[in-house]
């Protein structure tokens, strides 16, 4: 019975008769989707790829822009900081020059000058007017990305068994790309994503998301039988959030980062736009194991599961020889046992 | 026979007595080269590095445009879409308002207005002009980047070991990496590669894949055996096309993304330039495993082996016993052997 | 005394009763700090994240500029080449149009041409005026990149554990995440780190690596045993340099890259200013392995060991009999032995 079960696990279960080899991947991303926004500082604006996906493009990942706070026409100068609690000054003994702390927007001048009507906060020498992010629009400013798509292409390599595979099946139309959408169910080999569903499907609001942003992996497992026909090898999808957070513990939450679009006025003089980005950053997170057939483990796995065989039969004796209740009469029977086969199939025994 | 057959394949070919570790590896590449072109859109134009990688940097890959379709002084504002078979229409009635589809370059305004002296389609607000990518360049736009040559710098690491090396090679000289170009045969660790090189490898033509773009793999293959030397530790090259498709199943082909420009008018009115950029993405791929010598494998390895010889043995004496033909003569000379060793190796035997 | 040694290596230095699992990580990144430079190409200028960072984002690491070459308001044009010993000319005759070295920054356009007072150097096609990348700044232009910040988030997975956990602690609270910086002793599971520290802890000075540029590693070791709490799995850092050379081989050191701003002129000319930033790229590099008690390789192990231990004991025997000095005496103890147990031990002491 052990012994049959031993095997079981072994080699059906955990399938000890294959040599496995890890997935080597290379993947491309494309986003698709266009949407429109209408705001007092920007007016009236639309947004495609080349404004929303930031950078243009990256190796194993793709960040959409869903929300962002803009500081249009900063230059270099000296302008008051955004009043906090290490800011806010009654006068210049208050602000140490040349100081700048942790989370400063520049560097300390030593004056204390008046922020608004009320309010006076150290001067600094910054990218002026500095960027004021308390105020995160909610609900995201781009909160149409839940319809935009994503097309993911993968392509794996098993180089132990030069196996490889794209995500792209073979038996796939330019048809059926055109119109598909993933779905668990009814598409699942389908490489094109809805924003919105993948969030959905890995227990999020993309809505929530959106606005301070976040990470989302897109798994892509390609666990393969390679004993089995290649077609059989297929890509599977699960989707997870990254950056999953405990609602009582909530330290620095979401996903953002800033940058700049830089200008050059008539005069040679430089400003720009500063960008704070909210948005989600989707990473395709490709694994998964090949197994094939292969003479060595398959030996090391019967050796030992027949060691510890043998093992099993000495351990099964010496527990019913010794512990049981009927002792005297199991340990007849098994010396009568022995001496009956000892020659014939003496090393069989003693396996 | 079989015991010295399962030795040599567990411990020569299999490496059964070391134990192993998976590469850590970091890169970093540089391409050069300069190429001109002139065209009547943009006149004669030289391109260098900073112009055709995009981006700049990134962790374990480069991107080098090869072909592009620009649109410049493109303008937030309404303009008519390009024409297919959704966009073309009549009268406004065919022009959903609001609707954008997957492929559209901007939100539908609802009216039909005349793209050209023949043919009306959708109005849309977008970024306008409409970037029209229905004819790509060929031959590629800058298809010198044939020329350009990449160096690639990689550190690997194998932290169980805590063995690190570089694949710039102690011995190479700085006048040898000013002036060397991989090749197989004559420059095997030569880190600098020209970019047609690699594609031809790889079995492919350069100038066909910088049409519409492509994947090619770099793999540096750091198998090593610690137990040797390790100056016998080298890097091995191979290239491979990762984006590899079908003759008769050409879905997406290539590899292209979009980006833009942005300027800003003296007015203030920002513009930008949208660059669709076609090229090859040379992902640096590292894997390998190192082997050194650990006790505990070995001597799995052995248990397993003598186990499964005990086994064999079993076996062998099974089938002799009671399948062979001449079955008399041979358990007759079994049995005297057992009983003439029985007590003296009686262990070994059994095993 | 070989079983007991045996078992505790398999056992309990090499676990060899767990199954185990690679890790699966995602990385987030997020610098701080501003400073100020005053020169006589820029003058007085602040720098902050949206400049020093480049690009704004990737994957798994950051890179810091932390000194640059400027070239601003090139323009496509004609001009001559920085003067080396290829492009130095005295007539003419000594440049060939339409060529273009490894190192030029443009095509040649086969005319000598003056580049300074007493130096004449071929002319070419290119952004001019060239970049003169000759002399790097010495100290770091940006050497204040020192107390600038890193906070580092870190999100794990063993798929096959269904395990996950971040490198910000449940117990850590927001006052301590905006005040701690990590120190190896007193505050290591802190996820913020000092830039200068990294280097230092590594081994390195700041200073000397912010001038040419270099690749720090910062390694997180996820080691997990499962089978006890999942409180006790934490992060491991440690710094290593990437990049490192010898001293008397210093082929290509340093990290750098070049990147354009592009602007545009009223007119429509566009110019760039072209920047070769040298700086330290900061990649996370997660590793580790998680084990958790299984059945399969308890088993193999088990049996691996016994079978081996049954070898150990007929090698033993054979030692001490044929070998020994006094065998005679050892070989009558032996069989003495094996006589007294043979019928009632017989499978356990072969085995």
């Amino acid at each position: 019975l052990m012994t049959v079960l031993f095997c079981r696990w072994v080699f059906v279960w955990e399938k000890g008769y294959q040599e496995t080899d890890s997935v080597v991947s290379s993947v491309t991303t494309k986003a698709k989707g266009v949407t429109v926004t209408n705001t007092s500082t920007l007016g009236f604006r639309v947004w495609d790829v080349a404004d929303y996906v930031i950078p243009a493009q990256e190796e194993n990942s793709l960040f959409i822009m869903t929300n962002m706070i803009t500081t249009i026409n900063q230059t270099q100068g000296l302008c008051p900081e955004l009043p906090d609690k290490t800011t806010v000054c009654k006068s210049d003994a208050n602000c140490a020059a040349g100081s700048s702390g942790v989370h400063s927007n520049g560097i300390a001048t030593g004056r204390c000058v008046l922020f608004n009507g009320t309010v006076k906060t150290c001067e600094v020498a910054a990218w002026c007017p500095v960027e004021d992010d308390t105020h995160v629009p909610d609900p995201a400013f781009l909160k149409a990305a839940e319809n935009f798509t994503l097309l993911v292409k993968n392509n794996i390599w098993y180089p132990k068994f030069n196996f490889s595979k794209r995500n792209i099946l073979p038996n796939t139309t330019t048809a059926y790309l055109k119109s598909c959408i993933y779905d668990a169910v009814t598409d699942p080999f389908c490489p094109i994503f809805r924003l919105g569903k993948i969030v959905q499907d890995a227990g999020h609001s993309f809505q929530d998301m959106a606005v301070e942003g976040g990470i989302m992996g897109i798994q892509i497992n390609w666990d393969c039988n390679l004993d089995r026909t290649a077609a059989l090898c297929l890509p599977r999808y699960s989707f997870r959030r990254l950056d999953t957070r405990d609602v009582d513990h909530n330290v620095s939450p979401g996903y953002n980062f800033r940058f700049a679009k830089y200008y050059s006025d008539p005069t040679g003089t430089e400003h720009r736009t500063l960008i704070k980005a909210y948005g989600i950053r989707f990473d395709i997170i490709v694994f998964g194991k090949a197994g094939k057939f292969d003479i060595i483990p398959t030996m090391i796995n019967i050796g030992s599961g027949l060691a510890l065989l043998g093992v099993a039969t000495v351990l099964c004796d010496v527990i019913v020889l010794y512990c049981m209740k009927k002792r005297f009469y199991y340990r007849e029977k098994k010396y009568k046992y022995v001496e009956d086969y000892e020659q014939g199939l003496g090393g069989e025994m003693d396996q």
